[in-house]
């Protein structure tokens, strides 16, 4: 692909003068445009040494308002992120709406250095398959990603090194590295087509820039931008008309899904009469809190990350339970992170951002108390995204999940289930014991109006998101007691398999 | 001091069993509590290696809601943060209002250690200074503070160590370091003593707690908890009767401020017709962009983080001087970060937060459009703060800086000033010309209104923040050529005089 490709073009400098002004005019007025509407904006760019990457960045950030993006320069992974998630240092980059970021290199570089050093690092299908998902996810998000690939020849890459190399004022532009690259141009351009065409999409294509001539590598990178973020201003307004119109009502995806209908309820199948006594808790509870307190220094000293989810209905008994895993761990090396509705800059970015931002260290257990799942319950339930959004939501939190556990975590999910009547009940004390009436508030009532709306959603989550490697575990709460111990001997047993014992 | 404290006293099995239940319920009623109020909070653990510092955290947590607080365990300071200024890593740590965060050692830590190892590398007078203001202004923020002190004597240090030394199951506890240290206890207790001296204050005061007996131990550290919450759930009640009952309009604080106004003004006296031809201002400017570049380059191999702040009139013409300085950069080693009203989360925190996360890494250069002085100018202005809260931002900010430069940074602060003329021209320009109407905005010509208010405020600002490690520079803007290279000029001369050149 790349070898055909015709290096020879340019643009004369006459021509250059005449095209050029017109096209920074227009990036600079759809720069404000893009973020008057919101649009967040991502460029990356990829290519060979001395094709003249830092050059053409320079020309195009100085067209654009300085106060309007940001440079990402390519730093090497430190030695703290190399067992990190491939994507774990992305995430936190990503622009807010409005903002525009620009990447030079990317998350491209890890794995096209991995593949030119041959030791196979990083499983490069999977990371190309977690790339696609996460671009996917930010397109249909709303974000405008172009991927520039800057392309020169290799004889033309020969003698560019040559000319830095002869003058002493920059012969130290040309370290060993781009050296010992160049010698490998022949492979390095096989790999580069194959990252690049298992990365491109439609949503999120590749530009190969040819880059022998400097004059048209310019104005083919500007016009490229811009053609992208007309597109997606296009776009966003068409969409906003559709909604307005409710043609989005009518689209197709809204259709009642039959064979989700056609899966028997876990939750039904859920036997909620399971109970324990007290004398049998309080002896079994200490015990399990002494292995768990073993099994953290353990995976404290071996590095693993662990990841508790808590859902469940509420009045199911999730601060009870949560505190009585807490009271297992070494304070140390765990946080509880409790999840409410979204903040402001919380909100400014991909709705997976937030949780990105807060995944333990290795060696650390964070504890989720409610989840990114709020994105297929209350955010399906109220309305608060639209139904495209919570549909989709299930294969990102898949693949999100699965970069976690592939770079090492262990997760765990537990949805605390309760019967209706077990929740009213619960309300009810609550309402009329002045120690724990803080506890409940008209929301928890307008929510158990919508139980069965919520009791499907439940369904489908659990059906959809329970995966081999990140597995939901349905606790049964209509009994306190043997909720905790169920939960607490469910880690125990998974962190014992992860441990390999 | 420590050496005078009775380290017998302690409770018996029977005392504390029938103290400490009470003592529990009531600090989970009062986290509550103050999660209701807002009220954030900040709990140290200091101490000697075997005082019990683990344990009692422990214990201390598991009576807390997992949910309303976070624990900070040590770690030593890495490579990348050792030339940061040090409380680079404290700031993004302090919790948010409503929530709770304990530090298992703290910025105490630092101090100590390289007091104990002699080398000098922390200048501890000068750092103490810092951490009494930043514990001053988180308290004048309303956090609540408090410093726990675990004191045990030189032989019951050795009969700890000596027991967990002698059981194989907890030998591996006992490191190098400590035998270290416990060698060293008399000399440690000497630091200890100053440091907890130098640091001791009504607004963050140390509590010694004599730590030999545990039950001891455990019940002074609940109590001292509560009656510090407990405290400032009755100041903050107080606080708003006062504000109700408008007492604090009649505080001293809002006479007019006499030495003030004795002082004439830095803007009157600012010479606006200077100016520049353009064929002049091109050639310097290319001159001037060149040197910078230059420049920037061996700041970047050196390591040295510059922070640029503009303020000024609006249409003063920041945007397009801050695109000159920018263009004049290699966008890989600076930012432009624009500063405007805080989100959701930035209010929720120190008004100083927001900029401690944004601060340039070593070699880097940092740009703010607009900064933390909006706290003297719009926030005094629109009463968005008191005037308490604006009166001792200048000593805030100035301490702030301080401790930048001590760190090696080079700070440069612009006003860029025009007069109310020019401005009025600029304004009416904008208004007519259809391609930079979007730059007007209402509160332009609001604030415009408010100029002469703005006009004290400014000149009491640049007396009250000039200081010699960060100096302001009015910067005469009538004429934006004259602007332009006055700011470059004055930059390249910093830069060249921080180079050492």
């Amino acid at each position: 692909m790349l070898e055909g490709i015709d290096l020879g073009k340019k643009f004369t400098k006459e021509e250059y003068k005449s095209i050029m002004p017109d096209l920074q005019l227009k990036l600079a007025a759809l720069q404000r445009k893009a973020k008057e509407k919101d649009i967040p904006i991502i460029i990356v760019f990829e290519g060979w040494d001395t094709a003249g990457k830092g050059a053409l960045i320079n020309e195009l950030v100085t067209t654009l308002d300085p106060r309007g993006f940001y440079l990402h320069a390519s730093r090497d992974k430190s030695e703290d992120d190399k067992d990190k998630p491939y994507l774990w240092k992305v995430w936190p980059k990503i622009p807010a709406r409005g903002r525009m970021t620009i990447f030079e290199k990317s998350w491209y570089n890890g794995i096209i250095n991995s593949e030119l050093k041959g030791n196979n690092d990083i499983d490069w299908v999977d990371t190309a398959g977690h790339l696609n998902n996460f671009e996917r996810q930010l397109h249909e998000d709303g974000y405008v990603i172009i991927k520039l690939f800057l392309h020169i020849g290799k004889k033309e890459q020969r003698k560019r090194l040559e000319a830095l190399q002869e003058d002493p004022d920059t012969s130290w532009v040309v370290t060993k590295d781009m050296v010992k690259r160049h010698k490998k141009y022949d492979e390095l351009v096989e790999i580069y087509e194959k990252v690049i065409e298992k990365t491109d999409s439609g949503h999120a294509p590749w530009t190969v820039i040819e880059a022998t001539n400097h004059n048209f590598a310019k104005i083919k990178i500007f016009n490229t931008i811009i053609e992208a973020i007309e597109k997606m201003i296009t776009e966003s307004d068409m969409h906003k008309i559709e909604k307005a119109s409710g043609i989005e009502v009518l689209s197709n995806s809204d259709k009642p899904d039959l064979s989700q209908k056609l899966v028997s309820s876990i939750l039904d199948n859920a036997d909620l009469t399971k109970t324990v006594e007290y004398e049998e808790y309080n002896a079994e509870l200490n015990k399990m809190q002494k292995r768990m307190r073993e099994l953290q220094l353990e995976l404290s000293q071996k590095r693993i990350p662990t990841i508790v989810v808590y859902e469940g209905w509420d009045a199911a008994g999730k601060g009870g339970n949560i505190r009585r895993l807490a009271r297992a761990l070494d304070p140390r090396f765990y946080h509880v992170i409790p999840i409410s509705a979204p903040t402001q800059t919380e909100k400014a970015h991909h709705y997976l951002w937030r949780f990105w931002l807060s995944f333990p260290e290795n060696g650390y257990l964070t504890i989720f108390d409610r989840s990114w799942y709020g994105r297929v319950l209350v955010e399906r339930i109220e309305n608060f995204c639209s139904s495209d959004e919570w549909r989709r939501a299930y294969s990102e939190i898949n693949d999100m999940e699965e970069q976690l556990t592939d770079a090492g975590a262990n997760i765990l999910k537990f949805w605390l289930h309760v019967d209706k009547e077990t929740q009213l009940q619960r309300f009810e004390e609550r309402v009329n014991n002045p120690e724990k009436s803080w506890k409940i508030t008209d929301e928890d009532w307008r929510n158990r109006e919508k139980w069965d709306l919520y009791k499907d959603a439940v369904d489908e989550m659990l059906f959809r998101t329970s995966t081999t490697n990140a597995p939901w575990t349905v606790v049964e709460s209509n009994n306190k007691y043997y909720a905790r111990l169920k939960t607490l001997s469910t880690i125990i047993e998974s962190t014992e398999k992860r441990l390999g014992k």
